[in-house]
């Protein structure tokens, strides 16, 4: 039996690749394991069925037998468990892979989501122009630091790792915004990423189901 | 040798044991290993020193022989991983106790703490009153999924779990915002975590820490 991943039947991103199933299926993709994908409108995603899987109401989650697991990061740490490919086999190499991982969803994430939700939410709103510096300011910082530490490395620890995912999906979300633009080996660590078999495979299939909802009109 | 931790030297929550070392004190009392702190000035963590352990400039930091974390969540993971307390013994309610973490840090606490950032920065703003409702929507709608979830157990998921750790500790960053009032199961969860001998031991810690400093003055 193959696992079992939930995702946006119509993705708000058009194909992007920029929600959240895209992480588990690159990681799924990296250490070959099959995956079947259950599709879900924005409705469906509220209602009590998937409300008793993730209790928040959004996507991914991930079914294996008895086992049914929500947060992206708790999915690609435990698909990484349980395969060889996503973290180094030595255990202190292991433990600052994860430390990558967190950093990614709690460090890295949060500047990048505000800003992203203030230029949907709040971009007719008289004060948009004086707040969206401040939010850039954020990210800005943020991708000093990442990139200090990067420096000319391909990875950030050694190996590509589940944090070096988690850390690249993040970073995808900043296409367009320019922000990338003055840090170009974070520019080269995500073209490195995105030229990964795994990660090409994981696009193809999430751009797929953009394609049939589009052209099933 | 015990393993050992940075943390404020004068955190700027005065003694309220809302930074982040205080999730690690917990997990480390929870499990029963002695630990010592390195106390940091603001100064010294944009130092490169720190630097070199927490390419962000931020505690706490974990160091345990040749291991170096960042990364308060996957500190208390590495924790939970390694000593009997913080997680079930069975292999899938473990991977549901390391959801919950992701969920803590990934899905509550970024509105949280985007809500407190707002108060302290943009309090003087002339958007400020607009402003506040929605981030405020935004954190009880969260804390309304999560109060359905917890329903009337003790704990998210079984035993108390380092999930339960981290979703507390985050719950704990509303305190004084009246925000938790209208869900009283999740006051009572937050109520029932701050009994436990180990957080009393963590909270008194840092409050020592902070009491040294106000009276070395």
């Amino acid at each position: 039996m193959s696992p079992t991943i939930t995702a946006f039947k119509a993705s708000p991103d058009r194909g992007r690749g920029l929600a959240r199933d895209m992480r588990v299926r690159w990681a799924l993709e990296e250490v070959g394991q099959a995956y079947d994908v259950r599709l879900l409108t924005f409705a469906e995603m509220k209602e009590p069925a998937h409300l008793g899987l993730q209790p928040f109401g959004q996507i991914p989650t991930y079914e294996d037998g008895d086992l049914v697991l929500f947060e992206s990061g708790a999915i690609v740490l435990h698909i990484a468990e349980r395969h060889a490919g996503l973290l180094p086999g030595d255990a202190n190499a292991g433990a600052r892979a994860i430390a990558w991982m967190f950093a990614a969803l709690g460090t890295i994430e949060p500047p990048i989501v505000e800003r992203s939700m203030a230029t949907l939410v709040e971009r007719d709103k008289p004060w948009y122009a004086q707040r969206l510096p401040m939010l850039e300011d954020r990210v800005r910082a943020r991708l000093g630091e990442l990139s200090r530490r990067l420096g000319e490395a391909d990875w950030l620890d050694g190996a590509f790792s589940a944090g070096d995912l988690l850390m690249v999906s993040v970073l995808l979300r900043l296409g367009g915004s320019g922000l990338l633009d003055d840090y170009p080996n974070l520019c080269a660590y995500i073209a490195r990423a995105e030229a990964r078999p795994a990660y090409r495979r994981a696009f193809a299939a999430q751009l797929a189901v953009f394609t049939a909802a589009s052209s099933g009109g």
